[in-house]
């Protein structure tokens, strides 16, 4: 019985390591759509979101079965919850990848990015792939010293969400409406993205050492 | 053990109607102080989250709770477990009134939605409230009629949020960068209050007559 708990865990956590990596993989993607106006990237990212989706229900399955045919006690009950609260997070990260990329569609062949947010965008980018890293790392090692300091990265994430806004109506700006609330609304999708992971990393935590970290932000 | 079993459920269903009705009155609430000015509510919205927040905490404990002294039963456990994805849902738009009162609140004294803007929020406010009074409704009586047909209160949003961007982007437009920044933005956070609506209504639904409707939107 015992064992069968054991190989029921390690399914899951092979499951919720696929939706990881995917939710990286997508934002990727997506950032790369976003700046160079690449058709195929974004297609992508869209059509591939279904696959996340079906990960999750996967997950969602997998846990439910568990615990019918396991009947866990108070504390394995919420340990093996807690992957359910990831996989949600891990797949609504994948929804943002998404609409990122649909707002690079809807540009395209122009770029949804006017120039001078296009650095700012970047490095979201590369914070965004950075926090999914440590999330993927953590959930397939166990080693979760990473996934217990994404609130660092969060806080750059953030930094540069406000530094978009400063830009956007400072007296230099010159691109108008339609740029500012697509940047606003792309800016929205990064840093949504960060705090999704954040959950996600405090949940791995969590799932890793039985121990919580504090309370999810908001 | 099957009657505590019920009386346990009672509880569950007493909290995510204490919830519902509480992200209503807080989207009223947050509606009037962006339409008014008014910092009472804004602020008042923004204190009263924690309570949102504590009420989720408290339907998360309950069921552990449940389950690990009852062991329900696979279906009975899917059952169980759709009341804490609809309290996820409805404290993510308690979150999402709360935005809208901290946009209020950044802009007062001044109105942070421009004068051409008024009427469309004023009637996504209009339709917000609709849509949570469903929900709570269906929770407190059973009666999932109005819940299974949130969709259509659903494509009312996105058409008042979709204008939102013909209005923005129109000719006419002059209100400048920064309120169109902000419009774009609340009209976000009304569009997913109800999306998150939908989700709830689905849940309900499933809780109620054991019978999933389509699968989730996005």
């Amino acid at each position: 019985m015992r064992d069968e708990y054991r190989a029921d865990l390690v399914q899951v956590n092979r499951l919720l390591v696929w939706m990881a990596d995917a939710v990286r993989s997508a934002m990727a993607r997506a950032t790369n759509a976003l700046l160079k106006a690449d058709q195929t990237d974004a297609e992508e990212v869209i059509a591939r979101d279904a696959e996340v989706n079906a990960l999750y229900r996967l997950v969602e399955d997998k846990v439910y079965d568990l615990c019918a045919r396991q009947a866990p006690v108070a504390s394995d009950l919420r340990l093996v919850l807690t992957a359910l609260h990831l996989a949600a997070d891990l797949e609504r990260m994948g929804d943002l990848a998404e609409h990122v990329a649909k707002t690079a569609l809807r540009r395209h062949p122009g770029v949804a990015v006017p120039e001078p947010l296009v650095e700012t965008f970047e490095q979201m980018g590369v914070v965004a792939d950075r926090i999914a890293g440590k999330i993927s790392r953590a959930i397939s090692t166990s080693d979760v010293v990473a996934a217990g300091q994404l609130d660092r990265d969060d806080d750059e994430m953030d930094r540069l969400h406000t530094s978009l806004f400063t830009t956007m109506f400072g007296p230099a700006w010159s691109e108008g409406t339609e740029a500012a609330v697509d940047s606003a609304l792309l800016g929205r999708f990064y840093e949504r993205y960060a705090d999704h992971a954040v959950n996600a990393g405090r949940h791995v935590v969590f799932l890793v050492t039985g121990e919580a970290l504090d309370s999810r932000p908001e």
